[in-house]
């Protein structure tokens, strides 16, 4: 069973998951390609999986021809299992000042299977099975709702593998804790301070900079706007924002919903057109289910392939070396002509 | 020229650092293994590299037959170049709220020869060539201190491909900057609050309860500690602390220094037994140049091999899923039977 413990000179949450791992001699080899008759995800083998908690399109039912599933997590990083612990927040130490933090990690994992054929890429997905996908999104982030354990639920999405997939077929995640993440609550402070300064959401006023500048833009849609963020940390790195002031991806309507799922495909077919076959990741920052400032954060969807290597300086520091502006980033991605002006 | 920005979003600072990059193509290929007559880093092709500013031992002197030798990184990630710019804090918004922070990246960026023979790792260091390193990470971040820009020296080592490495020669580098990176000021916040608070050092209580507890340590010497950190973020993650309060890492003393380069050659000799080749990192956290608070600040050593690949949870939640405890880690370690104790 994994636990959560808190990192005692950075406040930092940690989840340790023997069960992930399976030997660690199991690290250096990853699958290059699983093999189709194997793998887990495609149709025709769910019974590899445990259960679905959810398929699309609805009238697939289960069992039926599902275009996307949404299964827990086999190997899960938290679970709301009923495992009592003594010791909520467990102390190793003599007292007040308890410097080993230790609970059990309360949460959910789930998978999005994202296509019932053997595809690598959310860029091979059917425009429809893309949609799907992020309604998905948004529905599991409603469906957390319902246990006010959870904080917060983190969206993210690897592929291949240098962004860390494990399994080609593919697929993102939802892992559903019951703090809210270090990056999400850093964001969400700055945010309040600025709100509490200016009266103003710091996103809204980001994305009016960001569209004034016009140096790092890449796409806009309707409802939507992409660029490379000032500071990225990654070459090509790309936030997408709506246009309106959107505090829960959860409550975002379904023609919003819909342009994104289209939109990063755009986005991804430009990437992989630059840096073919390129490991990329996405996730969503969208305001903690228990918060209620909803004028504060504004929900987006960060994006970027993975092709430099975070080194000793980047892990020591927490800084970041990042080789190209992205106003370059930018430029070329625009040069490609492809994406919706 | 690189430049330093600021995410408006989390405070972080990013370099940009587009000198550093040769066309983005490259990115997709390392070198798997650099060619003996090629490598810069070899006796005899001295005259590939930017002189040396230190050679070890000091009796060598230039041209000599050096052991270690410290020099200028040819693509630096920050300069003390006296380039003045117009808006030396610019700003690119309209007043109050500047929301995109950026100045030229003022900095010391060094590399330091291990070794003066092709060899990958610090494990086939001779014990001198191991001590003289250690020696001039000493050294170099003594001589920041006569530059008042300079606010802190990171030392830092990548090693092999996954580490980060673009270069197979043993090396490692220091790379300065003119403000406290984050994952530093955050460790010296935590202190700062703990010693306000108990009256005592947040690291010397933490080495007292390590050792107490004796589920984590690894390793021990005459004045240094070696165990996997209660929290830690990576499998066989490795922290070494002096067990003396030392806050400035450049005023330890000689025996210490020495002591640590042969520690760590232990420690990484059992890792590389445990996994073959294994890609690592290390670099030291100490108090920040111009920090006088020596109470607070305890100079440590985080070292860890690289076994798995930070996906998307870790880059968008800054919270780490770790496969291996930190006491199975500590466990198999101690079970090698090879280090001091």
């Amino acid at each position: 069973m994994p636990d959560f413990r808190r990192e005692p000179l950075s406040g930092r949450w940690v989840i340790i998951a023997e069960d992930r791992a399976g030997r660690p001699s199991e690290f250096s080899t990853r699958p290059a390609r699983c093999a189709l008759t194997h793998c887990p995800f495609c149709a025709g083998n769910e019974q590899a999986t445990p259960s679905a908690v959810a398929v699309y399109p609805a009238e697939a039912g289960p069992g039926g021809s599902w275009q996307v599933r949404v299964i827990p997590n086999k190997y899960p990083s938290a679970t709301l299992s009923k495992r009592v612990s003594i010791v909520p927040e467990s102390s190793h130490s003599d007292g007040a000042d308890a410097l080993f933090v230790e609970r059990p990690a309360v949460g959910v994992h789930e998978v999005i299977i994202e296509s019932p054929r053997h595809v690598a890429s959310f860029t091979e997905l059917t425009d429809d099975q893309a949609r799907w996908t992020f309604r998905a999104y948004r529905d599991r982030l409603q469906a957390l709702r319902a246990d006010d354990r959870i904080e917060y639920g983190l969206v993210f999405k690897n592929c291949r593998g240098a962004g860390g997939a494990t399994l080609e077929h593919a697929h993102s995640q939802l892992l559903a804790t019951d703090f809210v993440p270090l990056e999400v609550e850093q964001e969400r402070r700055f945010a309040g301070a600025y709100f509490d300064q200016y009266g103003r959401c710091l996103f809204c006023e980001l994305l009016r900079q960001e569209i004034g500048a016009r140096t790092r833009h890449v796409a806009e849609t309707e409802t939507l706007v992409a660029f490379c963020p000032f500071a990225s940390r990654f070459p090509y790195e790309i936030w997408i924002m709506p246009r309106e002031h959107l505090s829960y991806f959860e409550f975002t309507n379904q023609a919003t919903i819909d342009e994104l799922a289209v939109l990063i495909q755009h986005l991804l077919r430009g990437i992989e057109e630059l840096f073919p076959d390129a490991a990329y990741n996405f996730w969503i920052h969208t305001t903690p289910l228990r918060d209620s400032r909803h004028e504060v954060f504004h929900w987006h969807l960060e994006l970027t392939p993975r092709l430099t290597t975070q080194a000793g300086y980047e892990w020591g520091s927490g800084c970041f070396v990042n080789p190209v502006a992205p106003e370059t980033a930018a430029r070329r991605l625009r040069e490609l002509g492809s994406f919706p002006r």
